[in-house]
């Protein structure tokens, strides 16, 4: 049975889930090829495999978008957390949500090939499905990961998880953390102050709208590291208005884009940081996404220390994103530099 | 030229190492073969390649551990932080210790296939280099990290890192903090209670000595994790008496070497966690050494949160590696478990 752990010296806590154990592979330096004689669970017609439907959005044509359970879930959504010591440790229920996103009803189309209409549905999905789940008084946060990809991964159609955690996972607690003590210091959000630092030095930038950017941060952890935000401030990803889909998906697109024009195609992961739940620290916290490529690159020290080296400073990754062609196949004008 | 970069959200130095760029490849699924043409810098006969000699370990043939500066390194001996700001962010100097460790003379011969005589001569070294660069004022930590069989590296020849940084990395900041608030609530130190819980408890136990325990910890945060650890409180490994350095070296090796016949010889990093520099806090932290095998793993959900999940809970592990043949090629005693 999963259960949540806690690292009495680190104070995060870690899922144990032994369902999983099957996913653990000693080696495999080749993505295992996809079994085409295996019905895929995301694709129209199949949904007999996942038919317990959380959301869904539809066009003329039947679902576009769709959310079930997942069903090897980290979490689960029955229970109560139980927390208790075993020990000197303290341990809870794998309570939680874990759902699971058909990104679109098209087998091989992946974000970067979205339309912007797509992709502003699928947003709306993340926002509704967000809001849902800050409703249900266990959770403390909610968010969104997607993998692209990835060589774990054993499905090719595109799809996505929405998380919620019975506990505020630790680098968004550090996050906000920092986010806060950047507010006690100066009574100005952080973001905001980032934003206005990347449009005046506008080296990092990727990509830019009237409402959104999209940059390379200064202190980069990881190459070509993009942040997707909106310009003005607003802690909650969940009060995003209708009129801001459109923009952030055009922005989103067009970065997943430049990404794969600059570096082939590379895995990456994208999440959004959807703000603190119940509506704590409006003034501190700005939603954004974050993306990053997995690429080829040194793990042992940064799980070691936690000091991450980056061979390619956010000027040169911005530099490179840029000159690669987005979705429209051309590179960005002299508007987005 | 190589900078530190502070994220002012993290609160976390980056190392910016454009120079290392050419370590990004997009793809690599296959590990690349080593280049048999090129001499290996770690052979005896090639030391011109790595002429300065920091520190070297002889036997009646020789010198069998060696250490000289990296020749690219993440960090430069020279210089001050300078410590400044770059409009809202905070630079600094890419200064601090970057050693490279030939850890034997014998090309083929990796950690797991060592002596205890061996091991003991190349953890002497450790204790000696970790102890010098603490003599240097503009350091905050030293560490050591070692690679093996990583898809990134480009050496076979066993070699490791010792590292000295002019800011405690985070991940070792974090740990001191956890320790300290764990003293102040209890008067105790947190890894002593580990210890003792761990040898109550039983079931996660490696291997075990008169002085040292293997053990896969409660809230491992990956597979089969393995931290290693004196029975007696000590803050600094500087501080560790000769006559523990073979027991040390037995436990070590024992341990690599069940990992290896458990899990087919997978891909890991070892790191050092030395103790805070300049005898600080000698009750709250406890020196130890981590171990993480690399599989095939989830690593979306890590980056995007701090959540991980472990698909082999320690007890599992635990009885795998004891199942598995050590060093000696059997398994553990009933004294073990």
């Amino acid at each position: 049975m999963s259960e949540l752990r806690r690292d009495p010296i680190l104070r995060r806590w870690v899922i144990m889930a032994p369902e999983r154990a099957a996913d653990v592979v000693a080696r495999r330096p080749d993505p295992p090829l996809p079994d085409r004689s295996t019905p895929c669970p995301f694709c129209p017609g199949n949904e007999t495999l996942n038919p317990e439907e959380i959301a869904v959005a539809c066009d003329g044509n039947g679902w576009v978008v769709r959310v079930t359970p997942d069903k090897r879930p980290l979490l689960r959504i029955e229970g109560d957390p139980d927390r208790r010591a075993a020990g000197m440790f303290d341990v809870m229920n794998a309570i939680g949500a874990h759902e699971l996103v058909a990104d679109t009803s098209e087998h091989e189309r992946s974000w970067a090939d979205f339309s912007p209409a797509h992709m502003a549905r699928l947003l709306a999905v993340y926002r509704e499905r967000t809001l849902d789940l800050r409703g249900d008084r266990r959770f403390r946060h909610v968010f969104v990961v997607k993998n692209h990809g990835a060589v774990w991964s054993n499905y090719v159609h595109a799809h996505s998880h929405v998380i919620a955690t019975p506990f505020t996972p630790k680098r968004l607690e550090e996050e906000l953390a920092g986010a806060r003590e950047y507010h006690r210091m100066r009574e100005r959000c952080v973001f905001c102050d980032q934003l206005a630092e990347e449009l005046r030095v506008g080296r990092r930038i990727v990509a830019r709208n009237g409402r959104f950017l999209a940059f390379a941060p200064f202190a980069s952890e990881y190459p070509y590291e993009t942040w997707i935000m909106p310009l003005e401030h607003a802690a909650e990803f969940g009060t995003v208005a209708d009129a801001a889909l459109e923009p952030l998906a055009e922005i989103m697109v067009e970065t997943l884009a430049r990404l794969r024009a600059a570096l082939g195609d590379p895995p990456y992961s994208v999440a959004l940081h959807a703000g603190p739940l119940a509506g704590d620290h409006p003034a501190e916290f700005h939603w954004h996404w974050e993306l990053v490529p997995h690429l080829g690159h040194q793990l042992g020290m940064e799980w070691a220390t936690g000091i991450y080296s980056n061979p390619v400073p956010p000027e040169d990754a911005a530099r490179q994103l840029l000159a690669a062609g987005g979705a429209s196949g051309r590179p960005a004008g002299a508007g987005a530099a």
